[in-house]
């Protein structure tokens, strides 16, 4: 990993938050930028579950290939180059056929499924290790080594999350979300030590509800953060998301989706908003809120654009914490 | 699966053994020979183990790919039109790289062990459900849904089968066998029937001290075979074999490899044994053992060939019980 872009603090540490596509994008970018010893970021594992007999960490992996250059472009997740032999085979073979494993892909589960049911490894230890096989030097840490499986609440009962986010396309309305176990979830080793020796917590612009929620709501990590100068980058652009059912989630618990609903979303913890120029007519009222904020163009189009959100997400905060 | 050779008598039916790529091969040209319900192949379960969390089972695949046509013409084992994008990254992620897994075999091992693992399918319920599903209409049975992994007693100690036979290429020398689990092992429900019900069994050209003997080894299965005319077919030619350590193993086991020392292998079963031309020399000392005796080309290098032993099997077997 290259850092092309240049930060005015050397010495500056970053711990980011993050859940799928908009959060690796981020994440990327803030490798680019930093040296591997000074980012460390945290994923999301409420998505995570058994499928086919193998363990999937959706989110996990799309950083992971994110920060390793391996991500497929097109889609944000999965891997580039990718093939589905095994894929057409398994549905060939009545396998459920509703979430798509490319090849390539697949030997992520079964090396992990295999290093986990031999039970003497963590889901963090072997992230850890795949990292270092992907050329990942930075450090990546599930939130928890405990299962913490988003249990989405709707109007045809409770799905399981990617039952909902990919089996059902994200159509059944949403009522609630509730992460089975979260009481007993203990942070990953690393997490908490991450926090604490950062000198900025960035929530990547995930989505708040099942992507950043699950992480926060792990005990002790939320008390921890709140020490800190935490900037959260809205996922919400002029009432929309790039990705994802943020906006439609909004809409369906009877909140307007804005950058300033994901602002309040976070009450309590920001000291920083960033947010998308299309949504300047926000801006005091954020500010309002007792936010120091900053905007920009938020939207990741190209390698160049995540680079240059992160260098700003960094000089804002390296800025803020000067005054 | 077309019937393209015409017998004698429409209403033989036929129970093999098999092994893996003679076994699968000859298996084929059975199932060209016969209606789909005059066919029963029961399959070596000795090498099956458990590689990176899946359950492998080589030699089933081997047959039912084989009699689905789809089958690797060049290799004898795993499919056709075959990539290697998972196995590339296995690799790349420290897993091990001994045993070559392709994307669309992967399929058949996500999928059978998956449901295994789910606790309400034996393996030869699986394997009845991925044969239809493949378009495999005859019935292909596993020997049992017991384990019996094969052990080689080697000079260099006990190895797994696969471990000997991929891993260390069948160098070690070989002093010994044994089926673990075999006193308790059951046959497969449907075995003993297919037995039963036979007019002849065919012991196709496979390996007799690891693809054959495992059977056999499965209490109630040589006493129902020792009931039937039993045929076997000569996996040696000319003192060697086609493929595999066959020949390599009567060596280090202290016997001369030859086409007799197989007759000899199943002394108190068989009736008839069918031999390569090759072998013309021995035809006497076979005949002197009390079995009636087939000489013939046994290569199968093309389907007409596979095609063409299958039918002077069953031919010699319909003379057989005529005389």
């Amino acid at each position: 990993m290259m850092n092309s872009a240049v930060i005015s603090d050397k010495k500056f540490r970053v711990t980011a938050l993050a859940g799928g596509v908009g959060g690796a994008k981020l994440a990327a970018g803030l490798a680019a930028c930093l040296p591997p010893s000074k980012l460390t970021v945290i994923v999301n594992i409420g998505d995570d579950f058994d499928h086919l007999g193998l363990r999937i960490c959706p989110d996990l992996d799309t950083v992971c290939y994110a920060l390793a250059g391996i991500a497929n472009p097109a889609t944000g997740w999965g891997r580039a180059d990718e093939s589905w032999h095994a894929y057409e085979e398994i549905v060939n073979l009545g396998g459920a056929g509703w979430f798509r494993l490319g090849d390539r892909d697949l030997a992520t589960h079964i090396i992990r499924t295999n290093r986990l049911r031999q039970g003497e490894e963590s889901l963090s230890m072997i992230t850890n290790d795949l990292c270092g096989m992907w050329g990942v030097d930075l450090t990546v840490l599930p939130a928890s080594d405990d299962p913490i499986p988003t249990q989405v609440y709707t109007e045809e009962g409770i799905l399981q999350f990617q039952e909902y986010f990919v089996e059902k396309k994200c159509i059944p309305k949403v009522r609630e979300f509730r992460f089975l176990g979260i009481d007993h979830a203990r942070p990953a080793p690393g997490v908490i030590p991450a926090i604490r020796a950062a000198d900025m917590v960035v929530i990547c612009p995930s989505n708040p509800w099942v992507s950043i929620d699950p992480i926060l709501a792990i005990p002790g990590i939320s008390d921890e953060i709140r020490q800190k100068d935490v900037i959260a980058v809205s996922p919400i652009i002029a009432g929309e998301t790039i990705k994802g059912p943020a906006a439609k989630m909004y809409r369906e618990l009877g909140i307007v989706p804005s950058a300033l609903a994901v602002a309040q979303h976070y009450i309590g913890l920001l000291s920083g908003f960033i947010f998308d120029m299309a949504d300047g007519a926000l801006e005091n009222d954020i500010k309002n809120m007792g936010l120091c904020t900053y905007k920009t163009n938020t939207v990741m189009l190209t390698e160049h654009d995540r680079q240059k959100l992160a260098q700003e997400v960094i000089e804002f905060g390296i800025h803020m914490k000067a005054n």
